[in-house]
C-alpha cells in the first residue's frame, strides 16, 4: 500500500516471493512498508538475519531513499494536508527535501496521548465559547475526534495492536508541590477530569502512563515497557497537537520508533497551531497519515490471517 | 527589571545592599528575578533554609502566582512578539490563562543550538534562493542572528556563564548508518559544516555537545554536566527554532530548568514555523525574551560586582 | 568537619574568611565541605560568580585533590567502614588511587529508598528464618536500620532538606503484565505491602516515586523534581543495597549529583553483599559516611541559624 | 538448548511444530529461548500477532515459571559459576527464589563495554604488580579475557549481530573540566589508552559509542540506535564488572533489553568484586552464562541457515 500516494492499491496482491511467501508486492515498485514482518526471506530466518533486518528496519525508519526535490505538484499525496490552507506554498517549497514515502512502521503500538475528561469539558462548541468557564478545554475539536480515533482504536484492537494512554498524574504526593507539565496557570487537580474518556477506556490489559511532564516519555517508564513487547513502531493520537503529542512524538522518534501521527485523531485548542506543528512534525520526525489510510493499514494486518 | 513590562527599569535601585540586605526591590512591586541568588535572607542562610529555598525557585520556575485572565491588552508585553502578525487576537486570546511574568532564571547557563555552518551556506540571501544549492541552509534568517547573537555571547561571558554548544555528531562510527536528526533527505555528514561559526567559536573551557538527534538533551550528557556545575537555568540561541530549539528548550523544561529563549537569536528556514513555535514555547515551557531585555539582566549580574 | 578523619572536629571554629565571611573553616586544611553554599566570597556574589560557583562545585563533586596513593595506614578513616572484614587488604590497596576527602555535598535532599513493609515482614529474625514465610523479607538488617535511619530522619527534617522516597509502582495499570523490578520470582504486587513503614511516613509536603525498576531515577520524574528545587546532592538511605539503592546511588552520580550513602541507614538480605556494594560504591560513585557524620552535618546546617 | 542446565542439548532436533515449524525443541519441556523469532505460528504472522508476540516477549524477557524455591542441589547449574567459592551456601539459599531458566533473548546485539588499551598496561601479571606504574590496568585478568573474548566475538559476527563498543569520551572539549567517569583520582586523558584493543578492533560497520559516566547507556544514544535495529537482547562483554559492565547491564535490563552476561569475557581488577557483582547480577538483571554457552547458541543461529 502507498502510503504517500495513497491511490487505494488495495490491489496488492501476493505475488512470488519464495515458497511461503509473505511478502506483499504491488504494482508501485516503491511500496514497502505493508506486513514488513513478513517480508523475512527464509533465507534470513536462516543465518545470518540480523544485520539484514537492521539494514531492512533502518531503511524503514529513516527513508531517506534518493532525494527527491522535484518541483512539488499541486496534488503531491505527501503534503495533501490540514495544514494545506495555512503553510504556504512557497514555504513548502523549502521543505521539498524531507519528501519521502510514509507508513506504518513494523512491530507497532497504540499511543494515545491525554485522552482525559478536562478537555472535553463543555461540550462540542467553539473554544472561545467553552474556555470562559472550563480553560482547558479544547471544545468542538475535542468532541470531533472521537469518531475517527473510535475507529482507530477499534482497528488497533481488531489487529492485536499493545494500547498505551497517558493522562496526568494526580496522586497528592507524586510532585513537588507547584510543579506542573505545562506553565499553564491555575489547572486544578483535579482526579476525575484527568479520566479517561469513556469512549477510549482502557481495559485490563491497556497499560496507563501517568505522567508530570508534557511527554508521555518523560519522567516514565513507556520507553522501556515498548522495548520490553518488542514494540518497534508507534502510532499516536490525542492531544493537544502542539503540546503533549508534539513532546511525545519527537521523544518516540529520538528514542528510535517509527512515528505515525494520525492526523483527525490529534487535537488542540487552537486549528493553526495544530496545523504548523503536524506540519514541523511530518517533515522531521513523524508520518502524518490520515485515519483512513491507517485503519486500512491495521485491517491489512488483520486481513492476512 | 520587569522583564514583562520591559519598561526599562534599569532605575531597579539597590535597597538594602549588601549586608543583610540581599533583595533588589523596584518599583514594580512584580518584579522577581534580578539576582535571585542572593536574596536569601540570613535566617535562611542559618538554619532550615532548604526547603525555603525550594519554594522560593519552584514560584520562581513555575510562575502560578494568580491565575490572570483578564482581557488582553493590545500592548500587553507578554504578547509582544514577532508572532503577533500570524497569532490573530482571538488565538492569543486562548492562550489568557498562560499569561504570568517572565524572565531570567537563577544560575544561568547558555546553550548554544546547532550554530555550525551549515546553515550560513550561501550567504545573507533569502532560502528560497540559497536552499537550491544549500537545502539546509536558513540563509539571510541565519545572517541576521548573528549581531544579536553576538551581543548575547558577549554579555554572557562577562557575566561569567558557563557556555554550551551542540552541533551534531560527525564522527564515522557514532551511529549506525543510515540514521539522521531529522527525517529530511540527503544531509551530507561533512566535519566542517558542523563546525561552529566563528563568531562564536568555543573558548577551551566550553563544552561542544555533539548529538544525533534534535534535542541537544536526547542520547548525550548535557544535563548531567548542568546539573554538576549547579546550573538551575539556561538561555536558549541558535536553530531551528522549529527543530532542534524546541525539542531542547522542552526537554529543558521537562528535566527542571527554567528556560528562557532569546528571540532575535532564535531562527528558522520558515518565519512561520519560527514564530508559531516561539508562541507555542512561550505559553508553555519558556519564556521568550528580547535580546535586549536578556543582555540587560547579564548586564545587571555583572554590574553588581 | 573532617568527614575523612571523622575525628570530632566539631570545634571547627568561625576563623577568618573574607569580611562577612560564612566560610566555616577548621584546623584540618582539607575540610572543605561544609556549608559550602556560604562560602561565596562578596566579590563572587557581585559579579561574574557564575564561573567561580561552577568550578567550586565541580570540585566539590569530584574531589580531584591530588591523587593521593600512599600506602594505606592501618587507621586510614577512608576505609574505615564494615566492608573492612570481607575485603582483603590487598583488594583495599588496588583501590588506594580512589582515596580522597569525602562529605555531603552541598544543597542536598534525603533520598529514602524502598522503606516499605515488604523488607520489615516476619520480624527481627535472621533472614534465612523469616525467608521461608516472606521470601523478601530482609529480617535483623531491616530492623537494626530503623533506628538510626529515624535519627537521620529527624536530622534532615530539622534542617529543612526535602525528603523524597521511593517505592513500587502497584497501580494495577502502570506495566504490562508480567514485568517486574528484578528478576526475582514470584513478588506479590500487593499495595499494603509496598506502604513506607510508619516510622518514616511520608508528610504531605514530601514527594513519593513509584518505580517499576530498581533505580529510583528509571523512569520516574525524580531527577526533575531534584533539578527544579535546586537540589544539588543526595543522601540516600534504604534497601536493598545491592539492588535498588546501588542503582539509585549510581543513577544519581550519573545525572551530576553528588552522593552519600549512609552506611547504618541502608541494608540488604545479605551481609556480603551489602558490604562489597558499599565497598564499591564508596569508591567509584558515592560518599560512604557513618551516620554520626551526616547527622552531625545537618545539625551544623541547622547550628548556623 | 537449555542454558540452565547447560547439559549439551546440542541435539535439539528439528521437530515439528505446526506447519513449517522452524521451533528448535528439545527433550527438555522447560526450553525456550533458542531461535524464538522464528516460532511465530503462521496464525501469528496472519493476523493479531502482536498481542501474541509480545506475550510472549514478555514472558521470555521475564522468567516467568512458577517460583522455583526448592532445596539448592550440590550441582545447580543455576548457581555454578566463578561466585561458587565467595558465595556461602546459606547465602546463596537466599536467593533461591531468584531461579529460573536463563539464555541468550530473542534479536541480539553485543555489546562490548571498553575494551580500550588503558585495562591492558603492563601486561598479563597480577593486579598489585602493574598498578604502581598502571594504576588503572587489569593486568591479567584483562589478558585471560581475551582469548573468550576473541570466540565471542566471531560467534556474533559470524551470527551477524550488530556490534557496539564502548569508551571513554577522551576530546577536549567533551565535558566540563574535572570531569570523570568515576571517583577514581588521577585518570588522565590520554586519547591513544582509550582506543580498542587490536583483537577487538571495530569494523566500519559497527558503532563506538563514547561516554563519561560509566553506564554505556548514560548520557548516550545507545539505547535509541538498539530500539532502532530492532535489537531487543544484549550480550555483554568487557569490564570492568563491578563499575562499567554492571552499570551498563543495569540501564539495560531497567530499558526492557533482555540481557546475557558472558562470564568468562568479563573482568575487573579485583575477582571478589568481579564475583560478587555477577552473582548480583545473575539474581536481579541478567542471564550470566559461560562463553561456552553463548557461542553454542549463536552458532544455533547460524547453523539453521
Amino acid at each position: 500500500m502507498n502510503f504517500t500516494g495513497r491511490a487505494g492499491q488495495a490491489s496488492c496482491a501476493c505475488a512470488g516471493g519464495p515458497a511461503n511467501a509473505r511478502m506483499i508486492p504491488t504494482a508501485d515498485p516503491k511500496l514497502r512498508f505493508m506486513a514488513i514482518e513478513f517480508t523475512l526471506r527464509p533465507s534470513l530466518l536462516r543465518g545470518a538475519w540480523h544485520t539484514e533486518r537492521a539494514k531492512i528496519r533502518a531503511d524503514l525508519i529513516m527513508q531517506k531513499a534518493a532525494r527527491i526535490v522535484q518541483a512539488r505538484s499541486p496534488d503531491d499525496p505527501f503534503e495533501d494536508h490540514c495544514w494545506k490552507d495555512v503553510i504556504p506554498d512557497d514555504v513548502i517549497e523549502l521543505y521539498s527535501n524531507y519528501r519521502r514515502e510514509v507508513g506504518v512502521g513494523p512491530s507497532p503500538a497504540l499511543v494515545a496521548i491525554d485522552l482525559y475528561e478536562l478537555v472535553y469539558q463543555g461540550g462540542a462548541k467553539p473554544v472561545p465559547q467553552v474556555m470562559k468557564v472550563y480553560p482547558n478545554s479544547c471544545g468542538e475539536h475535542a468532541w470531533a475526534a472521537i469518531a475517527p480515533t473510535k475507529r482507530l482504536f477499534a482497528a488497533a484492537r481488531a489487529a492485536g495492536l499493545p494500547v498505551f494512554y497517558s493522562t496526568g498524574d494526580t496522586r497528592p504526593q507524586s510532585q513537588p508541590k507547584n510543579v506542573r507539565a505545562t506553565r499553564r496557570q491555575g489547572v486544578r487537580i483535579d482526579r476525575e477530569l484527568y479520566a479517561i474518556r469513556p469512549e477510549f477506556k482502557p481495559r485490563p490489559e491497556d497499560v496507563v502512563i501517568t505522567k508530570v511532564r508534557a511527554s508521555a516519555f518523560f519522567g516514565t517508564p513507556l520507553a522501556a515497557h515498548l522495548t520490553q513487547l518488542g514494540v518497534q513502531s508507534v502510532i499516536v493520537c490525542g492531544e493537544s497537537t502542539s503540546g503533549c503529542v508534539r513532546a511525545s512524538a519527537v521523544d518516540a522518534y529520538s528514542l528510535g520508533f517509527h512515528v505515525t501521527l494520525v492526523e483527525e485523531c490529534c487535537f488542540d485548542r487552537s486549528p493553526l497551531s495544530h496545523k504548523v506543528n503536524l506540519f514541523d512534525m511530518h517533515h522531521k520526525y513523524a508520518d502524518v497519515l490520515h485515519v483512513d489510510e491507517v485503519v486500512r493499514h491495521l485491517e491489512g494486518l488483520r486481513a492476512q490471517a
